[in-house]
């Protein structure tokens, strides 16, 4: 009711819809649409009621609201469903125990805040209260557990092309899982797998945008930045959520149609911050790298399976998403 | 405490142990090797004690019991703590739940019944209440998500040389995840993973044999058989699963070296039971092929990642585990 109410509200824009065809297109009483429109005055939503005129939106609150989020999602999208946290341990965490409990695809996990937010291999996330969007999609893709790493890619790119369409910022893709503006972090992703052999049960798609983060800790301040900070603007946060739904939608349809990155690749490799220029393969993990370890070269682009392809030394090489780290070898990325 | 008394009065046979030296070799009082040995007693161990000689085991019920089995594990053993259940609904499920909770590799669920075992593909898989080994161990493998479809096949040999070992029984493996004898299934193995793109959270690897099964319904007595069928005598069932652990760790040991099964596929080649006959591939779920889907050829083995090798009028194709079905075309295996 109340993501019906947004919609219509939110598509009138600046005109009152009456009370009348409020109860009309909703197919309820007034008494329900008075009730629902106080409660959504109550959760911060600036509604203005006026006689024979009927109700107007005047203003959103910058706080993250379900019904609100999946009102500016098409039928169409692959989010079905939007569970809606103030604090949470990790979106992750809550996703993968929602999915274990036999939760369909398309149900994202928001949170304001993430008390432990997950990066790669257990790494800690920092997710501060109400300035990021950290989010996690359910979905359980009938391709074989070889095929999954593309699912960050395209993760990937979705943010990008939402951050493009929202926010009017240049965004590039670090491969796999980051993507950068300015040379600086902005999103991370993290896709976790619950599988068999040749059987996917579910995976989850972990999404962390620095979005109105107004300062970082010095220490990682040329390392990360935030949209408001590269754009100067309070980014619309449900807006973001659901253009990257929509682009991910795209994508992934795509992606399913042919069980690889083949309909993707191009847009994915327009995007890729790494492309043409020298990186440096870290075998292993990161912190344990040495020397002897790194491998030069030129990159390419990524392949139809998401690997990325590396010129070096000895000829061009089929990086298997996971298996290096690449780097850019000055500064970040 | 229970697995030391267990293991001292084991290893002396028909000898009797004295009460002094089990004190000694455990380092306590007479009191708690008494209150111990009554506790064994209540769990149905049959200890004799006479005065002036001390205890001797004269008999082990047909029961699953921590300590016993614990107590027929050597140091080195991969499984280092067995958590037994009179019934549960599924001994993977428990050993996922553990591992999420942060259970360390080497810790074995086992159970007397399962009220929902499960079979590949959320499939049904039937235990009985104490005839059966249903057991699932936890892994935290230090290898990349894909090259973890080899555990299964770890699992497969390590089960086919403890019945070996045990049963004095020729048992073989049905590729990927199956052992039969005569040609009828004895084992199923289903291992689960959870993972992200280039790391695994943890894989448990759960097997289900037909022990001392004594009939199965009609419909699958040509399907199925157990080792009691085949013998002619009760397993020892403790016995079997301390057998197959000690097989598992020694395969495990080999593929942790090189990441592979280069070193086990020689041993494993020789207990296929598809090796150097026709076998077909069926493409898909194996509900869902139809004859286009059906493929005819002549297995010939492994490959050090372990994909089966079939030569077909095309010829060799290599075969992902879990991208077919393999079947014999006479009959089931």
């Amino acid at each position: 009711m109340k993501k019906k109410i947004l919609r219509v509200l939110r598509e009138a824009g600046d005109h009152f819809v009456s009370g009348q065809s409020l109860c009309e297109s909703l197919g309820v009483s007034r008494q329900a649409v008075w009730k629902n429109i106080s409660q959504l005055k109550e959760a911060g939503y600036e509604i203005q009621s006026v006689s024979n005129k009927g109700y107007r939106l005047i203003q959103t609150p910058d706080r993250l609201y379900g019904p609100d989020i999946e009102s500016r999602l098409s039928s169409g999208c692959c989010c079905k469903k939007i569970e809606c946290h103030e604090q949470i341990d990790s979106t992750n965490t809550r996703a993968k125990q929602l999915a274990e409990s036999g939760e369909p695809e398309g149900t994202l996990v928001v949170a304001e805040e993430q008390t432990a937010g997950k990066g790669r291999r257990g790494r800690r996330w920092s997710s501060e209260n109400s300035v990021g969007i950290w989010m996690s999609l359910i979905l359980r893709p009938p391709v074989k557990p070889v095929q999954a790493s593309c699912i960050t890619l395209i993760a990937a790119l979705a943010v990008a092309k939402g951050i493009q369409n929202v926010c009017q910022i240049e965004s590039y893709i670090k491969w796999p899982n980051d993507i950068v503006v300015n040379g600086k972090k902005i999103c991370g992703i993290l896709t976790e797998m619950s599988s068999e052999l040749d059987y996917i049960h579910y995976a989850v798609v972990g999404i962390g945008i620095n979005a109105n983060t107004r300062q970082f800790p010095e220490e990682i301040q040329d390392k990360a930045t935030s949209l408001y900070l590269e754009s100067g603007k309070t980014v619309d946060r449900q807006g973001l959520i659901a253009a990257i739904m929509e682009a991910f939608t795209t994508c992934y349809q795509k992606y399913l149609q042919t069980g690889d990155l083949s309909l993707l690749q191009e847009e994915y490799n327009a995007m890729l911050v790494n492309r043409d220029r020298e990186v440096r393969i870290l075998y292993g993990m990161e912190e344990e790298a040495d020397q002897s370890q790194i491998e030069q070269g030129i990159a390419h682009g990524i392949d139809e399976n998401g690997a990325l392809l590396v010129e070096t030394g000895q000829g061009v090489k089929s990086i298997v998403s996971g298996e290096v780290s690449v780097r850019g070898i000055y500064g970040y990325v």
